[in-house]
């Protein structure tokens, strides 16, 4: 994906800290450890962390306080990534042209893995530079979207209709923003909350990233049709999956993701140009084609 | 186990609150709500919420306040039972007298129901009758008992040394002390800061609950191999699993569960008779015989 250099600064600063963070945080020989290394290292795009920081930094937060939120949303993100590729889940071997942690590792190893980064996500959370106050409306937020009615809720939803007929657009999209768009929504949310932003300001970003994150897991099943995503090509369709590609024309989903990237911007026009790097992100995000 | 009247009436409370908390949080019809709801209603002893409420009673805490990190510490111990009985891991199928989540629900759903509770429990841990500043702390515990250098540390590590034969009594302490020991420390701290106790106070309920929660892992490897532990009998040395009973006479063990009990308690002495419910829950495990 074609980021603007200013934003491949932020993603190299994201990269920079991670892999500081893995190798300070999980530095023992036991094999989880090893795991979360692997896990951290994972070679994404890193889109929640940047959307945490540029939120931060739009709103003219420091970015030494917006770090450990970041760094959290991705941790949650790739314990996420861990355990939906396990065995008893989507059973997926490779990842980003890697083995997955399961295949690399093994499947306790694995799971531990997971359980270890989400639970220090909250930890890591907690950066010292965001008033107390900020940081427990930080917590909470995560919590949501993460639990039993945010993102894991949405995989629950989406475990249950796959393979059956007659799931409808409701149903999908009520999977795709559990499952996908609440954590990038929190992403926004907390980059706000960790420049001290006010609740109006803070929902704000948070109605942008849940909009923005429904258009992208659109253009995600787009993208699953043709060349370069990385996953096996057409997967989702062929195992009975759930995309909006069953339900309606490509021309069609297309549409739909421009129209919620557009709903997503209007929530950033109090802000003007302040924010162009964080509008400039999303735009990427709508225009990519892989 | 027979627990002191007034400790008892705390135990109903808790069951009560939880009951609440699970009916009201997983309502929906999605199976990881059903699967939520179950795990809570375990039929555990409930130690861990205990040693909060008691712990914050004893400081003159408001019982509101230590309500939210109680449930949290159920909440995270209920998840790594969870995750624990997994086929990937112990692959039990009865815990407490009824099938295992995974064996009443299916695999992928005990999953999604631990990692719901784990992740909740950082929400349900925000009590809003606790400052803020106290509030990141008690976040800050709850993750470091349970993360990668805690809890999951502790069960890698177990898992590590499973079936070899070269492990030693220090090897054993870590586990333990990562494994049982920390989140049984963090209920105890986490009540105090609920309390809103200084460094000092949090730190000796913190170590008095380390303590016990060793001697408590101790005196378990002793039930094992008696009767009426609900588990199966001799089960864990059966199936090489590490116990102190392996390194050292039960006699030995005995005392060893002794002695530390007696250091957990040293921590509590500047606090006189106002904690004598928390004293007398520990004595209460001291001398179980079930």
């Amino acid at each position: 994906m074609n980021f603007p250099s200013e934003i491949k600064l932020f993603q190299d600063y994201i990269e920079v800290q991670l892999r500081q963070l893995a190798q300070t945080r999980y530095n023992s020989a036991s094999p989880v450890h090893g795991a979360c290394q692997y896990a951290l290292d994972g070679r994404g795009k890193r889109i929640r962390p940047l959307l945490t920081l540029l939120a931060s930094s739009g709103l003219e937060g420091k970015q030494s306080a917006a770090l450990g939120p970041a760094m959290a949303v991705e941790m949650i993100h790739t314990y996420s990534l861990i355990h939906d590729d396990l065995p008893c889940m989507d059973d997926d071997d490779m990842r980003r042209g890697r083995p997955t942690v399961h295949k690399q590792f093994d499947e306790p190893t694995a799971l531990l893995a997971g359980d270890a980064l989400l639970t220090d996500a909250f930890h890591i959370a907690l950066n010292p530079d965001i008033p107390h106050k900020f940081q427990s409306q930080i917590i909470s937020s995560l919590a949501d979207a993460g639990g039993g009615r945010g993102m894991v809720l949405g995989q629950d939803q989406d475990m249950f209709w796959t393979g059956k007929d007659s799931f409808t657009i409701e149903n999908l999209n009520f999977i795709h923003s559990h499952k996908t768009g609440k954590l990038i929504a929190c992403a926004c949310k907390v980059g706000a909350l960790a420049a001290e932003a006010d609740d109006d300001t803070a929902n704000r970003f948070y109605d942008f990233g849940l909009n923005l994150g429904i258009a992208f897991q659109v253009i995600d099943d787009l993208l699953d049709d043709t060349e370069g995503t990385g996953k096996s090509k057409g997967k989702d369709l062929a195992q009975g999956k759930l995309t909006y590609l069953a339900l309606m024309t490509a021309a069609d989903a297309r549409k739909m993701a421009e129209e919620l990237t557009q709903k997503a911007f209007v929530n950033l026009e109090p802000f003007g140009d302040r924010v162009k790097l964080i509008r400039g992100l999303g735009e990427a995000l709508l225009n990519r084609s892989y």
